[in-house]
């Protein structure tokens, strides 16, 4: 068993975005595999955690009209400029209250090498507080 | 330390239903314990994954009232039938956002061969787009 | 690599209070990274998990106005004694279905020892139905 650290680096282009970011993740996995000279076959978890406090981490299917719902629903459950305090430090507390309701990380299994997704899920870092340079999300594999 | 990947197969026979698989997880951490035979006592995490993107796993009370009062609170703040551009393309948009709100995994510890779950916890599989055949959760242990 | 199972105990001291924990985690992790004399470098990850259903575990940014923000925004959309059935068994629904919303476990990377937590990040436990003592939170650490 090892643990491989890995980072992901993100450019979000609007205020609200929702970026899939599996195809990244699974590039650094076989990355991993084809580094592994003592077996091709790799078991474990990889734990996906954005270190800021405006995005989430989560899992769900990229349909371009379901991702258009869940922001529609989000962005009327959590209202902007609601009288926050937090507004007159930052201008962003709807972006820390969504990002608090959605959560920070999550565990994904890793099966014979390969991310154990469903069909339907896609894994998405969701930017809240965008536009922002060099998000960074870490991915730490717990393999053998 | 090693990995255990293992999976559940469940059927829901209703549209929403919160199922309890606290059982079948400690039945399967109990087959891993007593094949473990250079040692009885286990130690480490349990990943607890679904992958269906119209379904969650939480953690809380089992109890009926109180599954009925959350069934009620999330369906009265995630509406169906919302004019959702998803549900002309697969008619559960409002499936998808509820499982979007409440996440796809939890990791919990095991210490000493057992789940340590507090008295008044249980673990679930929350059917949002049932009933359905053969839901299928990943359970990974990572243990030594 | 190894397991380090250690636990939090907390004593909330209202009915509604989020309690930032992650210096409490920080001197847990330096106490294993200076009992380990093999190595003074720990990669890995440390699962956080409340062992109270009554309760969440939450990672964003600790300033004041904010956490006060995000309480009335919870207790908005999860409102108190609203005709829960649980209610006639034991008077605490809301707090019960706040952290159904909010989730038990956060999952947070270790590199060169150190929690990996962004600049603005604090991790903390949410008292949903306090004053309590002994609340209980399992840190499991998964380090090489």
């Amino acid at each position: 068993m090892v643990v491989i650290n890995k980072s992901l680096r993100i450019d979000s282009n609007a205020n609200f975005q929702i970026i899939d970011i599996t195809g990244d993740i699974v590039a650094i996995l076989n990355e991993i595999t084809h580094d592994n000279e003592n077996s091709k076959i790799i078991n474990g978890i990889v734990n996906i955690f954005t270190k800021h406090s405006t995005s989430a981490i989560r899992v769900n299917e990229n349909e371009k009209g379901l991702l258009s719902d869940f922001e529609k629903v989000l962005k009327d459950s959590v209202k902007e400029n609601n009288n926050y305090k937090h507004d007159f430090i930052d201008n962003n507390a709807a972006a820390h209250i969504r990002s608090f309701l959605l959560g920070s990380s999550e565990t994904i299994p890793i099966v014979d090498g390969r991310l154990d997704l469903g069909t339907w899920q896609s894994i998405f870092f969701i930017e809240l507080d965008g536009p922002r340079r060099n998000r960074t999300i870490d991915l730490t594999f717990i393999v053998e």
